[in-house]
């Protein structure tokens, strides 16, 4: 939709990856409709992981025992937080919504996405206490998951080795982006890419394609128990 | 258990925290039964989280466009693994249990425990296809689960705001651990360490350390649908 704003957070190693086609879709069709999008390219931008003391800059308040979460609010209040962490955050910031592309990791994000949330996503900025869940500071914005699977799609149902997908989405879907206020939109899951056949996998790129056509008029998927898991 | 050998994948970044207790507490505890103990101390190892091209030495099997997956295996196969993964490995291998001590960080472990999971437990060396679940390479392994949450217990229930603690260990437990076979033993779950008493958390401790003196007669868990979610 004509004005929106767009961040794409993106983590793979490969320009010509399956991951990189999905992304590189989004932002052509989003951009085609009139959105600003950014992409944080996180293996390209060499994006830091760990959670640790450099992430505040200056003094901690309290230096007789390094806690991240207590420090990192204080920080954030002080604007004392590494270049890194702040202009993502001003990415979110500005953004109305923001999709996560990626390949599934062990069930997960990986490691060097799971980075960025432990670390954008800090207290002050993203949730507070209260200000969490529905509540969650940034509530007016939508969030996606992009992702691809190693499996395929008979294995991600509830009768399945895997488990229904959703089992897996919890943490990100509920315990992260509903927890800091996201509306989630349904997942985009495209399943064992290579496994597939080429025409498999441009069928899987045009129905991404298709749905980025009317994404604005989608309602929001429910996060909360029990309700997700479809009780 | 006399002879029996313990790695502990520890994150935390300070040494007087809670999870530092608990970790040395284990450690104690499992050396007084002559068990041999190492600790893979990860912030301290300044452990990398990124899974990359520098993971693989020497020449890739598809440098065209380069896959994580099929890279770390073809490199597990050849010896071709950067040192500090095949480090990780040898401690792995030689385990009889494997305990993840950390603070829960958006539902899941820290990005550089998800590092060591996405980068050490590769194919060839975790699992294979097929050799996955019940059949993985770690099969005649125990791992355990210890973590130390933010909310209270009533919070990670199934009425609770955070679901049952049982849905967010779901990846951990079902798709990693008992993925690459191991026997998983029940979590540890110190809750609100921040927000208890001292006598409290001396109590939690205590706790732990009581558990551990008779862990070795403990029977596995279920982790597989639809059971593990009770039902």
């Amino acid at each position: 939709m004509a004005g929106k704003k767009v961040l794409i957070v993106y983590a793979h190693q490969e320009p010509r990856s399956f991951n990189a086609t999905l992304k590189n879709v989004a932002v052509e069709e989003l951009s085609r409709q009139g959105c600003t999008v950014t992409v944080s390219d996180l293996y390209a931008m060499g994006f830091e992981p760990r959670a640790t003391r450099s992430d505040i800059t200056g003094a901690l308040s309290n230096p007789e025992s390094f806690s991240y979460g207590v420090e990192m609010h204080e920080a954030f209040k002080r604007r004392a937080l590494t270049r890194d962490i702040a202009a993502e955050q001003k990415k979110v910031q500005e953004a109305d919504l923001v999709i996560f592309q990626f390949p599934l990791y062990w069930f997960s994000v990986p490691a060097i996405m799971k980075g960025w949330m432990d670390r954008v996503l800090c207290q002050g900025f993203a949730f507070d206490v209260p200000g969490f869940y529905d509540s969650g500071l940034l509530k007016r914005k939508l969030a996606l998951l992009s992702l691809t699977t190693g499996g395929v799609a008979s294995m991600y149902t509830k009768a399945g080795d895997n488990g229904d997908f959703r089992y897996f989405l919890w943490p990100l879907q509920h315990g992260t982006l509903h927890f800091c206020g996201f509306k989630v939109l349904a997942p985009q899951i495209s399943f064992a890419p290579e496994y597939s056949s080429k025409e498999e996998r441009k069928a899987m790129v045009a129905s991404w394609a298709q749905r980025l056509k009317s994404l604005w008029q989608e309602e929001p998927i429910q996060c909360s128990p029990p309700w997700y898991f479809g009780q």
